[in-house]
Parts: C-alpha cells; sequence; structure tokens
C-alpha cells in the first residue's frame, strides 16, 4: 500500500481544506500523513472526525519566499519534510499545493533527480487523455530536454491512461516539417531518431480536440501557455454557451440539461484535474493548483497513487536508459 | 467608398468560394474586385448571376512555393496583382486566404512597410473583444518587436472595438513583474515606460475569459499557439457539452436549444472571425483562413473594410511617430 505524504501547509486554502481533502482520500482508501504544524491539523482533523498520521513541520514557505533558497534556509519547512519523507522511504510520493517553485525545489534538491535527468519537467493532465510538457518549470528549454519531456511523457501516458505506445507530438506553428523556431526544427530531427519514442510529428494547439497524440512536448514557457489559454478559452466557451442559451423561453430546457452541464463544469474545471507530475525526479511529486479545494486535494492524492502503483520515477529511468543505450 | 481588391485564386476552395463571398460582400453594400483567372472568375459570377469587375492576374502562387520568391519570380501571381492595385492606389485594401507567407511578402514587398516599422505582424481578432498580436509573421521576436505590436494593436483595437485608450497586456506565464523569459523581462521594462500605449501588465492564457485587456502582445510562436489552442480547447469544450447532454431523455431539451447552440457553434468558429490584419504595412491587408468558406470571406471583406474606414494604417503610423517623439 502505498503511502502519500501531503504537504496540509500549502495551498490558498491549506491548512483546512488540504486537511478536509485528505481525509476524503483517506476514507477512499488511500494512506495519508500530514505534514505541517501539529495543532492546526489536528483542529481540522478534530471537526472532520478523522484521525489521520500527522508529521509536524514547523516552517512554511511563503509565495514570496525565493524558492531554492527556501529550501536550504528553512530545513523544517513542510513541503520539504514532506519531500525528506518520500526520499527516507517513509512515503512513496508527496502532493504539494504550495508555491509550485518550492515544491520544485524541495523535489529536485531533497529527493534529487533520477539519473541522466538535465530538467525535471511538469507534466498536466487534460481531460482527454492529453498530457502536456513542460508546462511550466522550464521557460527557456534545449532540443536534449525536449527530448527527455517524450520519454517521459510518454512512462506518464503508459501508465495514467493505459496506452503500450502512447504517441508524442511535438507542439509547432504548423504540421510541416521545418516549421517552428530553431528549437522546433531541431527538436524534430531529434525525436524522428530517438529510439522507443512513438513521434508522430508536429502538432499544433487544435489537436487537443483531436485524436492525434498522447503527449505534446515543449518548452516550459509554451507549455504553461497552452494549458493556460485552454482553461481560458474552456471558460469563454462556456460562458457563450450560457449566454446563448440564456433566453426566457429556453429556461425549461436549460433546467433539464443543468445536472449533465455542471458535471461537464466539473469535468473541465482546471481544480479536479488534480495538477501536474513534476517528473525526472527520483519519487513521486504532484503539485497541485495553489486555489486547490478539497476536491482537488483529493485528485492530486489519487494522481499522485496512480503514479506510485505504475512505478513512474523507474518506468522514467528505465525509458531514459534504454533510449540512451539505443541511441549510443 | 473604398474599394477592396480580392485574390480570388488564394484558398483551399479558390475561385468558387471567394467569388460567392465577394458576391455576398458586394450584395451587402461593399466595393469588391476580383483579381485572377478571368475565365474562372466569370463562370462563377454568371452562375451567381452577379457582375463584379475583374482584375485578371495569369499565375497563382501555390502553398508549396518559396513565399518571398515566388512574389519576385510571378509577377503577375493573383495575390501579387492584389496588392499592387493598393499600392497604386487603385483598391484600399485586399483580402487573400492563399498562402499566408506569399500574402505577407506581397504587402511588404509590393505595399512597402510604414516608416519606422521592422517587422509586420498578423492580428487576430477574438469574438470577445481581444486582439493578438504577433499570431503567426515572426517565429522570433526582440522586444522593440513587441512593442510596436503594442502600438499596432492598440490602433487596430480602438478602430474594430471603438475603444479609445484599450488596455495592453503582455503575454506571460504569470501575472508578477519578473516572470517569462528574458523577451517577457526586456519588453516589460520598454512597454512601462512607452508613451501612448495603456499598458496594464503581463496577462495569462486564462484571460481571453476575463476583461482585463483588449490588446494581447506576444511574439509570432506563441501567438500562433494561442489562438490554435483557443480553437482545440473551445471545439474541446463544445463536444463534450454536446456529449454531456446526448442522454436520451434530454433530447426535448437539447432540440429547443439547438438554434442557440448552433449560432454558438458559428460565432466560435474561426472560419467566421475573417481572418486576421496583416500590421504595419502600407494599406489593408487581411489574410483569411486557408479553408475559408464564402461565409469566412464576407467576413474578411468585412474586416478589410473597417480597417479602410478606420483609416488603420495612417492611425498606425501616428501612434508609431507620437510614441517615437514622446521617448525621444
Amino acid at each position: 500500500m502505498s503511502r502519500i505524504a501531503v504537504d496540509a501547509m500549502g495551498g490558498d486554502h491549506a491548512p483546512a481544506e488540504v486537511v478536509w481533502g485528505a481525509v476524503a482520500a483517506a476514507r477512499a482508501g488511500h494512506t495519508v500523513s500530514l505534514v505541517g504544524d501539529e495543532e492546526r491539523i489536528r483542529s481540522v482533523l478534530d471537526e472532520a472526525e478523522a484521525d489521520l498520521e500527522i508529521v509536524p513541520a514547523s516552517q512554511v514557505i511563503e509565495m514570496a519566499d525565493d524558492a531554492a533558497k527556501a529550501i536550504r534556509d528553512k530545513r523544517d519547512a513542510s513541503v520539504a519534510v514532506a519531500a525528506r519523507l518520500v526520499a527516507d522511504g517513509e512515503a512513496d510520493g508527496f502532493v504539494s499545493a504550495g508555491s509550485t517553485g518550492a515544491a520544485m525545489a524541495a523535489a529536485a534538491l531533497i529527493m534529487g533527480r533520477l539519473p541522466g535527468v538535465t530538467r525535471p519537467a511538469i507534466a498536466s493532465l487534460f481531460p482527454n487523455h492529453t498530457v502536456i510538457l513542460d508546462s511550466g518549470a522550464n521557460v527557456n528549454c534545449r532540443p536534449e530536454d525536449l527530448g527527455q519531456f517524450a520519454v517521459m511523457g510518454s512512462a506518464l501516458a503508459q501508465i495514467h491512461f493505459g496506452i503500450e505506445s502512447p504517441r508524442v507530438g511535438l507542439v509547432n506553428i504548423g504540421e510541416e516539417r521545418g516549421k517552428g523556431r530553431d528549437l522546433e526544427k531541431e527538436t524534430y530531427r531529434l525525436l524522428e531518431q530517438m529510439p522507443g519514442i512513438n513521434f508522430i510529428g508536429n502538432i499544433e494547439g487544435r489537436d487537443l480536440a483531436t485524436d492525434r497524440a498522447e503527449v505534446f512536448v515543449t518548452d516550459g514557457y509554451t507549455g504553461n501557455v497552452i494549458i493556460k489559454t485552454a482553461e481560458g478559452a474552456s471558460r469563454l466557451t462556456l460562458s457563450l454557451t450560457l449566454e446563448a442559451i440564456s433566453d426566457p423561453g429556453l429556461q425549461e430546457a436549460v433546467a433539464a440539461l443543468g445536472p449533465s452541464i455542471a458535471g461537464l463544469r466539473h469535468r473541465l474545471d482546471p481544480e479536479n484535474t488534480g495538477g501536474g507530475h513534476l517528473l525526472g525526479v527520483d519519487g513521486v511529486a504532484v503539485i497541485a493548483h495553489g486555489s486547490s479545494s478539497r476536491v482537488a486535494i483529493v485528485s492530486a492524492i489519487t494522481l499522485a497513487a496512480e503514479g506510485i502503483e505504475g512505478d513512474l520515477p523507474n518506468r522514467i529511468s528505465d525509458g531514459l536508459a534504454r533510449a540512451a543505450a539505443l541511441a549510443g
């Protein structure tokens, strides 16, 4: 049974929503430890009439802190203690809705990177069996980084979508070879020759609505722009839909469809995708949205559990080693 | 009365759909000249029982052609002749659904750039009073290019949205100053100091669904990724909406909402935004989607007419001159 350390102090609504989410996940069968201010966590647990393990941590990293410096200086910060539980083998993965930079720094510095990984990347999952990486860890990337993202994203897609040979696409501004910046041109040539990768060529943002690829590879600036644009466009489309059907004569029909539309809103809400895996570090690390509600925390814990059960870090290591051996 | 030269040979469904679209625009009051193969255009006009002016052009630029080279070699290409009509003052603007590269090269080489413009940019309009530029003309940009995009996009937003002082946002991966790549960091400092620009700071793709800014400034790679991601996410949301309400028990309600949903699909369909203005060239140039239907051609002609009536090129010149004078 995998054990997940949850940073109870990270997030806009911490610790209350995080603790409530952890309680719900525990009731659904997950083994969860809460890391942070013992007294504050205990008070929420009492309210929830639950009894989860608490691992005390006396410090908190604030959003304004310099992340890498804070991880070094605040050794008893909740996210650092959570990462240390994983590094020491006392937990199999951690979840944090706190500062993304701090969670990345904690994972990279305390758990360490997997052998050969140059840059860990954040992989975001979309509701339609798509994973996009890097979605924000590295604003500047080299072609070889994107090559590693292809391997790491494929491992994640294998586990989460149950696909043996996930299709990998390179995000670009056209389908034809030779499109894009130098980064895309060079990465195209690299991915084409890379063993163990099912590279299908260039893809575009519009392929979020097609079935061309499961893994979208791009740099962290572009990936971040993609997930936020998709969020904005999806919200705009839903609000225009509601506006389009706001005619008073249609209210009976709208009422009949209400529950279905509400279900869809829930499914599309980025809060409910649970956040993203940080790939390339030695252990499972899930970075949840800062605004996570208890529902989002349950999703993030579930995401971490799936990664642990699928042996994500080892699968990534194997993939990178195989690619290196075949290429060499 | 403004006169618009339409490249009848450009686009996946040329000349038929282009000519039908031009006829519809003429019937709605626009003055349109069709540029291209006289015989083929005449045959569609006969079918439409219409009589528009034809300006003969014997050559066509294919999608596979090298755009800049083709403009120099094929002097009688339809898009080159259309641009020449504008350069010679015989038309006030042109519309082409052919190769984007060829239309850009025709505008820049034949009509010429406005004084001081380093890089013309494609500006795409979104249904919610938003303009994004550059959306594909320049994959690599410098901060000073993005500064010019801010001025040019503001002029376009003034005309098309009727806003006196459009709010300009810099596309980035977070709202805080100091986010992003070197390009964003340097552009932020530039826009902050730029006179005549209503700069509101960093914006994100999710702001497509908010009311924070009318002008989204970014490089052509990122802008292209944004418009295609928005298209994909919007399609995905609509198709998931239809899936969510596909329960047999809801069909009566769905039928009642059908016309409203169809209207929304039409409004969100990128075909119906009419394409984008090429800004920074000496005259109005609208680049329509290659897959343009007759409806899309009407939208593109309307877009061009609005730019002409709003005196778009002069307004851009004035804005650039004012910014240069105030900065100097």
